[in-house]
């Protein structure tokens, strides 16, 4: 059994997140803290709970998460995740961090996009990229782990076998994403209420989303040399999912029974990612919460574009239950342990 | 005043048709007709009229409509149009039809997309393609106008101006669309049925849909040269409006700024077409229930390809409200008579 | 021709009047204010109108109104048209108050649900409460009008005949009614925020809603004697409409036909109020963006209780549509006017 | 292990039973079956299961059936349990039947409300009704297990202990229910297409709904005498979730605080059901994806009324978790095996 703390429990990241953890047969949640004062029942947050059981999120406290845990989740919003992953570093904790702070890089490059001062550009380093199917042997010994972003991990998987493989340009690929709300997070916005959403539909950030760089590192790594892609964000009336539509080139000479090669040989044996036969395409509601990553492809006929759609629950395969994932491999457990049905 | 009948007025398209034409002040509705059988008050079908309104949609009847009607609206299915077009036409009427049947010039291509045969070649010819933005002149003179598609509309109106004045690339159009659940039509259908979705996302026909050809005809009339592009049709959890979202590669050399140029030449002066300032793009709701076309763009940072993003509500600029445009030309009425606020 | 001020003019329910009024052919709209500081073009706000139209919503002043309007609508928030209103009245306008601050005759009363001081006791004998159904030759003299709640205009409709005519027990009264989102407002609030609402239902305020008070001054006036009922409001996940089902003991005796009978007096010359036939009852769809209230009604087999649907849309016949239906009967217009499709 | 069959297991209800089955420590599921023709990987059925699970839904089968299960559970629609129910106890399995077919402990009322012959009348004796918190200690013993209706166990659960304890009236019970429209089943009906259920509300089968008797019949039960309630269901747009607002009489001289002990002393040792404090209430949210049941309530201020509040997921509390809860009262499993999060 491995005792696990989550940092941030109360937004729907972390509240997932301790979900999931609660049914994981080898995991003790020993902590789950918030920022708010209050101590909150686990019960008035998460529906399902027995009666009897008398968890509670309370306030954040250092030293009691550094006595009892093992394992420390950050469900906290970008820039607040750098010190504290500092700290728990430090008193030998492993951290899976599931902010933006650790995912790029560079610095340089997360400034850019995040507008704020990197506060431990020295642990960059260290961190290993939480995208098991890319990152699978590094994520064994990490002791930071930078969750993806949900729309990075919608896209990289559609596209991260192709362009590793040789099969399409690398400088005329489109993503087009669409997710539901919850991919906003909790905090109270006047985009997102309710009479704003429902029934409407709209791209935001055109061209302009802060998940750009780490789609672009992630694919650039697969591909060894630069990738550059155009990403344009949508927002979904519905509270789950996110479904990539994806565009890219085929290269010249390259047959389309070469794309499902590519894809069963980067996806047979992984437990989380199901490529569908020729003619099927994923649909949210196939997705929703789970861990899984669907995807379907097929060449558009009369020009040489491929066309690649993903789907994923952005708080499961797109946070959560993708860092519970990492949490299995770090700790060497079955990886789908706790995440299926 | 001018004599309309509306054939086809129970599905949702048909009586969208009849909501707007009641509010139009020039025209009088003379018959609305239904393949069923029973009579049904108007008030049933349309919310808000008046208790003392006392129309009727009724059996179609050819013979009451060419004797009342000077202009037929034919809001049927697909193929249903083509033998009772060519009646109307025989007798004199003005047809504005709204199925797919027309607007294809090649009964070849129309063939080939709709697997059906055409009944009605010899019409062909004469059938005016019925998108005022492209073709007014040819709409002001035609006896037969084409109402073009939903997905067309959003996507041409977004393209045109663009290929037309050599800006883009011809051969890497992506369209990327979203609708709502009305454009489906109102016949029963396990994948509209509400649990399949609501919260619901997916991507349907990809790459296959059959207006992909009316796409490329329009803009390879547009280009005066062919047009190739790409296109996958989405399913959104709401009932209205269609949002595409449109990829294209700028010419090497263009400016930015001949973009913005290249739209407000086209559009500044068009009732129906918002070309919106930099920085805004559309949303679905600032044109539902209107016979609006909002148009945004940007320039993906770094890359050389164009992102526009165009809004319609897919039964009013995409079906009825475009077709009441068409009315307004052809009988040389204020094009915004009856279609504004 | 009128002339109309709005002053609140970007809520849900001064945008929707102000829609309403565009579209009124009697109306010249003088004024579109707000407490926001910036202008902001009436395309903006509402969709649908013409590139042409040059309105703005500005910053309210009292001046500029005084000198421009015949009518001031207010459609600001509880207390803040206390004030207002006796200014307006002073310099000889027509006062419509969307606000409750006119609509309870005894002071003591609002102060006990609304919880705050009434500023203008002086003028609660002035005030018409504007159910034209009810009230109809005291609003056609009444300088000040008091537009009523969303939720008493669609109870108070199906209980107020059977109350007037004696046929239903007075103290055994249940409103069970259901309103969709924008009933909230626009205030950003964590209650109404997408996640929150989308896929929920509840029930708030349960016996507790300031609305009942108003419910019961209103069928008690009809009554002729104290009427006592139980209120219970529920938020559905939409945007507009309120459906009330309504539960009434038939006195002793009193035969089914009574009932129809009774509502058929009632409304028989309503424009805007349709009793159903037996066996139908309303939806939310036939009355979304309609002034129209629907009733539908039947005995409960085997007991004595009388169930009465009613629905209306919130934001019309609940609000601005019958504000405008207010105005028409003060100014002797054909009551329909503006109001149809 | 118990080896466990789902006859039924295509519809949203047998789908649901066989998710929470497939979770169940201590249940084999050892045949999944349809009337449906061809075989269906599970996986195509329920998300989220192994790629290494191979089950598959497969043609009904009695002999198969026979062989292999101890326990059968018929998820059917009305009449189709009525025959195989026989057939399985003849052969000695347990059957929970989530039929409607033996509720009713009257084949004449069974008849009068389902318009259908009674095919299997002798066996109505042996049925247990399978509402744990009120019939356990039969539950525990029987073979035959009538699973409730959706509404049922949401409304009864709200007023059984009232009018056990003699709190209440019994002629004055109101039942207003509010349901998902997956309570509708999944069979292909124009009143449940997405365009006709997105953005409405309405009552139907206003006081005629079949499951009025079934209500009856439990709180007749409990009270001892007969009870007789107005019940009117509607129907909500979203998926999943009944919310039951009940209203009742106080008995003249019953304390507020009786209501309170009268539901602590019926539930305190409940797994299921939660009693909120004062001052909250259920919604649908909490109880989502849950077997629990939710009941907050209030006293109207000022009448004789009590307003009680219950929430369930139709499809878990309201049907397959509760069939699982019968099994574990049945098999003697701890009650809450495999129903928790």
């Amino acid at each position: 059994m491995l005792n696990c703390a989550v940092v941030g429990a109360t937004g729907y990241t972390g509240a997932e997140l301790v979900k999931i953890l609660l049914r994981h047969p080898r995991v003790n949640l020993v902590a789950l803290t918030t920022r708010q004062v209050t101590s909150i029942p686990l019960q008035n947050l998460i529906p399902g709970i027995s009666k009897k059981n008398s968890l509670e999120v309370r306030k954040f406290s250092f030293p009691e998460i550094q006595q009892k845990a093992d394992v420390v989740f950050l469900a906290l919003p970008h820039t607040e995740a750098m010190d504290l992953s500092a700290k728990f570093l430090r008193v030998g904790k492993i951290v899976i961090d599931l902010s933006a702070d650790f995912r790029l890089r560079s610095s340089a490059v997360y400034e850019k996009w995040y507008g704020v001062k990197h506060q431990a550009k020295r642990l960059l380093p260290k961190a290993v990229y939480g995208l098991p199917e890319l990152y699978r042997d590094k994520i064994r010994k990490a002791d930071l782990i930078a969750n993806p972003g949900c729309y990075p991990t919608a896209a990289c998987l559609g596209i991260a076998p192709l362009v590793k493989d040789g099969l399409v340009e690398l400088d005329s690929i489109v993503v087009d994403a669409k997710s539901g709300v919850t991919g906003a997070g909790k905090k109270l916005n006047p985009a997102t209420q309710f009479c704003e959403v429902d029934e409407n539909f709209y791209a935001y950030k055109v061209g302009r989303h802060q998940h750009t760089p780490e789609m672009e590192q992630v694919l650039s790594e697969a591909a060894g040399t630069d990738v550059r892609l155009t990403f344009v964000p949508h927002l979904l009336p519905l509270r789950r999912g996110i479904l990539a539509t994806i565009y890219l080139k085929k290269r010249a000479g390259v047959r389309a029974s070469k794309v499902r090669e590519s894809f069963e040989q980067a996806y047979g044996d992984e437990p989380f990612v199901r490529v569908l036969p020729d003619g099927e395409f994923p649909t949210l509601q196939k997705v929703q919460e789970t861990n899984f990553c669907e995807i379907g492809f097929t060449s558009d006929p009369g020009s040489d574009t491929l066309i690649v759609v993903t789907a994923i629950d952005n708080l499961v395969k797109g946070a959560s239950g993708q860092a519970v994932q990492n949490l299995n491999v770090r700790a060497g457990f079955p990886e789908e342990e706790g995440l299926l049905r």
